[in-house]
């Protein structure tokens, strides 16, 4: 297996871009990843999209993107595991480059929710249709059920949930492609609207259009385009039930934790040599749950970890310094690949204000549905 | 690069299979895999399927199959590229497994396309929706237009259109799991009902539910399970325009010729050294312009090739031996997969009544729409 290296990235902000197409905001973002890494042409090309079929009529958007970007006879491909599109995504173009097929790959990830259609249904696609989605369940009831059992089990508490939203929204406010980068106290989480009890509006990550691309190489042709290439150490992946009733619990994640356990031996470090992490903050209870199943804590202990402020951004592992979903936004496709950027540009040391320092070992954690696929990969330089 | 066989094969009889679930068929083709390479575990799964989403109502395939497959656990995702998924979905499980990722792998494609969504609708999210589908075309238009300009072009008769038809009858009226195993004639295609014109009913391929799956492992192990592994010595890949209209020519599908260059290269074998070939016959004019865009015939000779009864199970390179898109089914996310299926049996020497004597090369060609997205395999024992 051939060593694989990010040599650039690109990505739009995060909002309800009505004025622009699926295609567009994909083509915006490859085309600054590819200005970025300074390439004259790609060999492949993969898309992570969730629902493109239900959100804008459209299927077949690997060869749509390769068309609209000029580059209209390269291999193209779209990935799909619902809110880990972007992340399986990057698993494949990953393998496609390790594997010795392809030098030159850029892989993106997109969504287009914001055109009409039905959001609530588009996103449900990712439970289980049979046993889940036919009886009323919905993404906030999900997640409510996991937060209810996760309190009463470990006595996090509802402040707890609000402080993930505070500290994101705080790490989304130095991000200028975050889609809310206000700032939210913990206090106008507690007070707004009620969506799914516990869960209130500002516990959700938005509703929102994206896109975001990087681009690999194997490692050995890295540094012809770039001074500091970032290194793809590892790539983990694992599924889980679709239904949430047939786990054996609710306040375990097995895909994250599997998806995490296989990536830590292929990169051959544990968790605490992780110095940073943008994890799938879909709603604010799944941030305590993945950073105890990533082994950043012990279980239980995600809700006080937050309130002691260890995953803040001066914390002893800053998580979702971009803001995370919560605060720069969660166009489902596009996710997994915008969570690669921030840990590539924050090992590459350009992340601005929200810069983590000395940070050389960074991870990334995507999910599907409520946890039914995951996807782990480890980054260094 | 490892190299890499195929160690099993199952799929379902094609067809209206309104008793079972999309999840219900691809599991009984899985499990028909497992049995077939006798494997106790799986290390990774990967499903093609096109548009589940409008068709049942369900995304994130890939950990719903494995949920459903008692795999619950195992790495898992959906590969899509619109008819040319279950192609697309091969190649990607092809590079996990030649990168030494992952040792035994399933791959397989499915559709359910009879639950009552809109299939002319759900099927036309492969053609360009902003610039094509706007503007009211559908599939059997497109291909229409194709049989236009060749026939016009090339002097390629309405006949042979239809000799098409009665070739794959033919074979398929020898395949077990065919939808429609009838024999057709000439004069059956050419009074049948106008579809689009000069396309009539008989020249196009059905909607159908279907499943296929294969099994690969590394070849250095594939002996512990079949005596007869079969190698894939190619994977090429291309993609053109979505839109018909930004193409050069109709009579050529640059994507084909493109994905067929870079596997014969691959492979280091010439189109004359293919000995039989599965080929994406959604419509009969797709086989003709593609039996020539891989050049087993010179361009616009692929009618005459027919007529000459070259490409039937006793000719020169027998084409579709199986039955085709056109008579064994057309399960839009199965059908790569399953034409993988039937070079497998050929090159094992279990086709039954319609094996090619002395078969060692097969080739498979999967596209998606009209030839934007290309995926050619090549298999040898």
């Amino acid at each position: 297996m051939r060593e694989v290296a990010i040599i650039g990235s690109g990505m739009t902000k995060f909002g309800e871009l009505w004025q622009k197409s699926m295609r567009d905001i994909y083509v915006e973002a490859a085309l600054k990843a590819i200005d970025d890494a300074k390439v004259d042409h790609i060999d492949g090309l993969y898309v992570g999209c969730m629902s493109s079929g239900l959100f804008v009529g459209q299927e077949h958007v690997g060869a749509l993107m390769a068309d609209y970007l000029g580059f209209g006879n390269v291999p193209a491909v779209r990935v799909e595991s619902a809110c880990a599109s972007g992340g399986f995504a990057f698993r494949q173009a990953f393998l496609d480059v390790a594997s010795g097929m392809s030098d030159i790959v850029l892989v993106g990830g997109v969504e287009k929710m914001t055109d009409g259609a039905d959001v609530t249904y588009a996103l449900a696609t990712a439970a289980d249709q049979e046993y889940e989605v036919y009886y009323g369940v919905t993404f906030p009831g999900i997640y409510a059920m996991i937060a209810n059992a996760h309190m009463k089990e470990f006595g996090t508490t509802r402040e707890q949930l609000a402080m993930v939203a505070a500290k994101n929204h705080k790490h989304g406010s130095l991000n200028p492609n975050a889609q809310f980068p206000g700032l939210v106290s913990v206090e106008t989480v507690l007070k707004s609207t009620m969506v799914a009890d516990p869960l209130r509006l500002l516990d959700c990550s938005p509703v929102s259009d994206g896109a975001a691309c990087v681009i690999l190489a194997p490692l050995e042709i890295a540094r012809k385009y770039t001074d500091v290439p970032v290194r793809v150490i590892a790539s983990g992946a694992a599924s889980d039930t679709l239904a949430l009733h047939q786990r054996e619990t609710l306040t375990t994640l097995k895909s994250v934790k599997l998806a995490a356990e296989r990536a830590y031996k292929m990169a051959n470090v544990r968790p605490e040599n992780i110095q940073l992490a943008e994890v799938h903050d879909c709603f604010t209870i799944a941030e305590i749950v993945v950073t105890e199943d990533l082994g950043f804590f012990p279980k239980g202990k995600g809700g006080e970890a937050v309130e002691k402020g260890l995953t803040s951004l001066e914390g002893r592992i800053p998580v979702n310094t971009s803001g995370g979903l919560k605060s720069k936004g969660h166009p489902v496709g596009a996710t997994g690949v915008a969570q690669v950027i921030e840990v590539y540009e924050q090992l590459q040391g350009r992340a601005g204000k929200r810069q983590v320092r000395n940070a050389r070992i960074g991870l990334t954690q995507n999910m599907g549905g409520s946890g039914a696929s995951s996807v782990v990969h480890i980054f260094s330089v």
